[in-house]
């Protein structure tokens, strides 16, 4: 190598990053945009909740492959109406806005769901067939990725996989028990990431549709935002399955498949943007940042 | 070793770490009851922004430290009136609340502050000199931790360090150009961290308090979460520093050092959280994750 061109070379790599132009590159948009049809799936009908709140409707994905259970425990909490007048219980900035049965003297009854199952905070490792693992390191998991839409995290060592409390993931609220929460109390997550939670909760899904409405409940002013005012609690009308909604009211929804090249082409294009407004590419996308995009059925 | 005990201990180790009872530990909020009051600080006045909203105060803490031209333009303004009146333009929901001047076709005019500042997106890591740094690796940068309560990054080998685009943190909005921001439009992270941005904008502060006013801002409609009629904007009051307020009127807050034993330990207490109701420790905690406590001065 010439000695002027070594020169040149090293006095570029001490400039700061900032003085490059980065070249313009595909936007997570392009990248949707690109997509072909076979890359998204519609959602499962018997594994969608509506919750109906006074400001709209809530989409829930449930995970019946890191949950089973809990998943049909869930069901049957919402066939027989166990949350339609329940209402949001707390709303605590960063965290979590939750929901349930306001009514601890005496708690509504349960008809056919269970009052405790044994917590499903992780699953065997080879019940979940479909990982699209990220290359990017993650510091709470040996690996990370997605598994059929979920944002997910595994141990081989272990051999178990669990769902990730990313932005929107739905868990099950718990007393100190493992065993002790049944569905009846669910949360979603509303702040940065809360992975200390991984293997500790178990987690039933994700918000798909209508997360700015449980985002932007008002935090509530008792001890982990919890509303001490019953005035203060938005009532849920309520919560169905899609599969028990006329099919002209459901919500005609579809989430890019997470593993199909689509999808890694979105993870790629968050991960490394580029100009000309992005100045340095941040070489590195968290498990919790990659987008999974949902849009309107047949777009 | 006896060979039962060795199948104890391996059969120990085959089993699902939930099934251990971790033992109890220090919470962080045992942490902060049990911290010094020499571990805590008070805000500067001449550092400290209120931003009045017609529901309450946020508190912004600057950072001249890390964006000291910034600073000072964001001082001119505020000391020239430009946000009284103003108002929020923009909630993207896991993103960012903007607030600015909503009028492009007959912008405010500006007074003693510049009109256009060269980008502070990084200053030379010997500037700054505090820096606790967090054991934890981070995907998106060598180094990160905490400078006098702000949460951050650093490259040794470029020599750069940064503010990191944490829950809460207020970077400068800015056009495509690095140096088309000024500190007029300003912003709030209030969803997961959006760490793409570090190093492509100045950052100029983080909110110690009033977050909840600005998370709960409905998302708006428009592209980017902007509102795009002028009734869904919340106007803002004023935004005046502390030091231009009459003591009576400041609020009387304390942060806790980060450079203290107890903010160590309280990074410890999230990264690693005893039992009961914890099952498993996290063993990790993101830059991001490590709570900065605020409280009331004389506590």
């Amino acid at each position: 190598m010439h000695r002027w061109t070594f020169y040149f070379l090293a006095s570029l790599a001490a400039m700061p990053l900032a003085a490059a132009e980065l070249p313009p590159k595909a936007s997570v948009a392009d990248v949707i945009k690109a997509s072909q049809s076979a890359e998204w799936r519609a959602l499962d009908p018997d594994s969608t909740l509506y919750m109906e709140l006074p400001a709209g409707r809530v989409v829930i994905e449930l995970a019946p492959a890191f949950a089973p259970k809990h998943v049909d425990n869930v069901r049957a909490l919402v066939r027989d109406g166990y949350f339609d007048g329940l209402a949001i219980l707390r709303a605590q900035d960063n965290f979590v806005v939750q929901w349930g049965d306001p009514d601890e003297a005496s708690p509504r009854p349960l008809k056919t769901a269970k009052a405790k199952l044994d917590g499903e905070f992780t699953v065997p490792l080879k019940t979940v067939r479909q990982f699209t693992r990220l290359p990017d390191r993650d510091g709470y998991a040996p690996q990370v990725g997605h598994s059929n839409g979920f944002p997910s995290a595994r141990d081989p060592k272990s051999g178990q996989a669990w769902l990730a409390h990313c932005y929107g993931m739905v868990g099950v609220g718990r007393d100190v028990g493992a065993d002790s929460g049944n569905g009846g109390a669910l949360y979603a997550v509303i702040g940065q990431a809360p992975r200390q939670l991984d293997r500790n909760i178990t987690v039933v899904g994700r918000v798909v549709d209508g997360m700015p409405l449980l985002a932007v409940m008002p935090r509530g002013p008792g001890a982990m935002g919890f509303y001490e005012d019953p005035a203060q609690r938005v009532a849920i009308r309520s919560v169905k399955l899609a599969s028990d909604v006329p099919e002209a009211q459901r919500s005609r929804l579809e989430v890019m498949r997470t593993d199909s090249a689509s999808f890694r082409a979105v993870a790629e294009a968050a991960r490394n943007r580029g100009g000309p407004w992005t100045k340095v590419a941040a070489g590195h996308i968290d498990l919790c940042n990659v987008p999974i995009p949902v849009r309107p059925a047949g777009t």
